[in-house]
């Protein structure tokens, strides 16, 4: 289906990535590429009415693993009589881990992706390390776990940055739990003929827009220097996001400085990983030294709240990358809960549970100027937008000339909602909005969400709950 | 409208406080209270089918302050160049406190108590101590503002325990600030009379079991000990709940401590004020011994996690008062998120953040027992339904014999819940639901919410964007 020469969208208000404003058009081309923000009468009035309702950029969501979905409620209960951890927890995601196939895949990432796009994301980060069948062999096409997930996000409408994991060992000195045997690629040479075949694929999905890969090293653990050395001049030719776990767990940090004698930021430094492709997701347990590392690299950094408290990872130092100018992108990781908006929340909340003040990640007000009541939510909407964009390379992100024409609306008589002005209705979406809110979702200009609903809603939710049945009915 | 002689209704799955089970009718009788949890084929026939649904007890929110809601996104933004915190955040909410008069607060109350319906909530603790007109003469009727909150509440449909405030001062050594005029009644005598008053106009309601009063001196800041001693006999004769907030920020310690050398809890326990009537909300920053004397007292706590993050106030220690019995209710507050979900997970999750541990408050495994992935989170769903009626001797909280039938269903397909099945849905609701999953809400065996929607829903938030155009318009 072909879009018409050009579609225009006019809601009561429009987020312009500073503010709301009224009276402006949203007008994109055939390709689904924004043209203008417009007052033309003429744009105003061919523009689709989205009356009641306020439209903002798409969430985009820079760090997933779709497939935990499958574990959600399947983890939040004692498993031992010591204490419960990331490492625990890990356990029950290495058992579903090793149960599914590619079609499987297919199921939870669509269950997981619609929900995504329920919530507001336009685009998503699949950081994927489910590369072999469950015995360790390779599948015949090497890429069918990969597949399966872009053909997820084709289904559900929703963009793909399909971030293909390099996985090498199982940490140092450590032996592959049997799980692991289908995250691990040993040579460097067949990770990196899997990422080119995997690009191949996807070529005219990366033209369109739709779908593209990235490099993801999974972690220190996973992947010592020496294949990083290998890979690393095919990341640098192909210019494509680069994302590594890193410093989620205090754990990681001792056995990296055991292992390597310096920190995992400045092992990457020496190394000459970080630039301005690199995001490191979490980088929670880091120094202020390392975040000047990865200011001065331009690198990015990637917090995921929602996941982060639920995994007990620790609170995100966000006031140190925001004092450095790192732009922060969000994920849903776990997708133990998926609101982005929750995550954006977190980022400055947690803060104030840890320095016991508010405001941490808001600009000093501007002397003699108003103080803007949404200030704050502004800089929390960018990190859920347009530093996910960034991080990823994806096309959407901002309400912009050349962007894509992703966005969602909220119904400004939301419960939630109601009462906010012009002036503090971003602080009500990023303080009290959710999924309850949103009513449209549109990306690349073509409606993925009406009215709150998907339209393969029933057939996703069946389909998922069949999978489940499968995956658990015999515990 | 009077209720046929009994009512009944069967969803797939039905919350008995324990686990979720199948094929049981909840069956009430024309007072709305419930008779029986059934198999008998004759009450599933006659019941309403709920397809698709699970049912719980409706969640009771132990603490709000409803008028809140008027500020909501309007205090996130920095005040000053120096650090914002609770202090800097109350000067917004007074100027809110002062620029309402009954009708207004009716019409502010109303939309908070609508989104607490939406949101599962059936009944409400309202904390109120906006007493008199803004330049704190008593209005001709004592109780006009009490009044149009229970009013709110009936026009909702929602229960409400009425927290009338005691509030002698300013503070220790400390000046009233305007906005303060509204709250304080200096004689106890006034007091006391203002309260009977308002439980007399409230007689008829309280049989009914829609709206009682109970007693909050404010807090120790408010209340010096002289006006507890001369209002104790009163609570103690009429033994309603008696609320306090307590120990939300460490300044309040310190002034306690250096007016009366002793901490909060330790004044109130040598006071007499400590005893199975009594609810401590917040009780953030409080020791061992403390949690030991409240529960000695077999006292109550109530927590406000979206609150206290929101505020800066810190985490509460829960697991300081589940390892002590001592039961916890929850309340929304500030009304700044209303998702008395939300709140559940936060009392774990904060605690993660802090020990970065999992399962903080999840008992421990039985041995030779199989785990149940949903033990926590039946603990967090007690916490959101019977601790918070306990706490406010609400007719709730349970779906057990002679308890009312207070409840909400939510959508078995909704996307968050899909693939939970009997044995995780607990923990999935707890942990990823909120009012996007919420179908049915029925307070005493009267339907309040269907469909997600509140019939008086749509006036509701038209009456509150005038209440808010005409309080915010001319900033």
């Amino acid at each position: 289906m072909s879009l018409p020469a050009t579609s225009a969208w006019l809601p009561d208000l429009l987020f312009t990535g500073a503010r709301f404003e009224s009276g402006l058009a949203l007008v994109a081309d055939a390709q689904g590429t924004i043209l203008r923000l417009s007052r033309e009468p003429a744009d105003l009035a061919a523009a689709q009415r989205l009356s009641g309702r306020a439209l903002l950029p798409g969430l985009v969501n820079a760090h997933s693993h779709a497939f935990h979905r499958v574990i959600r409620a399947r983890s939040e209960f004692r498993s031992s009589a010591q204490r419960d951890t990331f490492w625990t927890w890990r356990e029950v995601m290495f058992r579903a881990a090793t149960a599914l196939d590619p079609d499987d895949l297919l199921r939870a990432s669509r269950m997981a992706f619609l929900e995504m796009a329920l919530s507001g994301i336009t685009t998503v980060g699949e950081f994927h390390y489910l590369h072999r069948a469950p015995n360790g062999r390779a599948y015949a096409e090497p890429n069918a776990m990969a597949l399966a997930l872009v053909r997820a996000a084709r289904e559900v409408g929703l963009r793909i940055c399909l971030l293909h994991s390099a996985y090498a060992r199982a940490g140092w000195r450590r032996t592959p739990s049997p799980a692991q045997r289908r995250f691990i690629i040993e040579s460097p040479d067949e990770y990196l003929t899997a990422y080119a075949s995997l690009r191949v694929a996807l070529a005219s999905d990366t033209v369109a827009g739709l779908a593209w890969t990235g490099f993801a090293p999974h972690s220190l653990r996973a992947v010592p220097p020496d294949y990083l050395r290998a890979i690393l001049p095919a990341m640098r030719a192909h210019a494509a996001p680069v994302h590594m776990h890193l410093s989620e767990q205090t754990d990681e940090n001792e056995v990296c400085l055991a292992e390597h004698d310096t920190t995992p930021i400045g092992l990457l430094e020496h190394e000459g990983v970080l630039n301005e492709t690199f995001t490191a997701v979490h980088a929670i347990h880091i120094s202020t030294h390392e975040a000047v590392a990865l200011a001065r690299a331009k690198a990015h950094v990637c917090a995921c709240p929602t996941t982060e408290r639920n995994l007990g990872d620790g609170i995100n130092p966000a006031d140190l990358f925001f004092a450095r100018g790192l732009p922060v992108a969000l994920g849903t990781d776990t997708n133990v809960q998926t609101d982005l908006l929750e995550d954006a929340r977190e980022l400055e909340y947690h803060l104030r549970l840890k320095y016991l003040q508010r405001e941490i990640l808001a600009p000093a007000p501007a002397p003699e100027v108003d103080s803007d009541p949404s200030a704050l939510a502004t800089r929390l909407l960018a990190c859920a937008t347009r530093h996910g964009a960034a991080s990823l390379h994806a096309p959407g992100g901002s309400l912009e000339l050349g962007r894509a024409a992703d966005f969602f609306t909220v119904a400004l008589d939301d419960p939630a909602l109601a009462g906010a002005d012009v002036a503090t209705l971003p602080a009500a979406i990023v303080f009290a909005g959710g999924r309850s809110c949103i009513v449209d979702v549109v990306i690349g200009g073509r409606p993925v969400v009406a009215n709150g609903r998907h339209p393969q809603q029933a057939a996703i939710v069946g389909d998922f709950h069949a999978l489940q049945h499968k995956l658990w009915a015999h515990l």
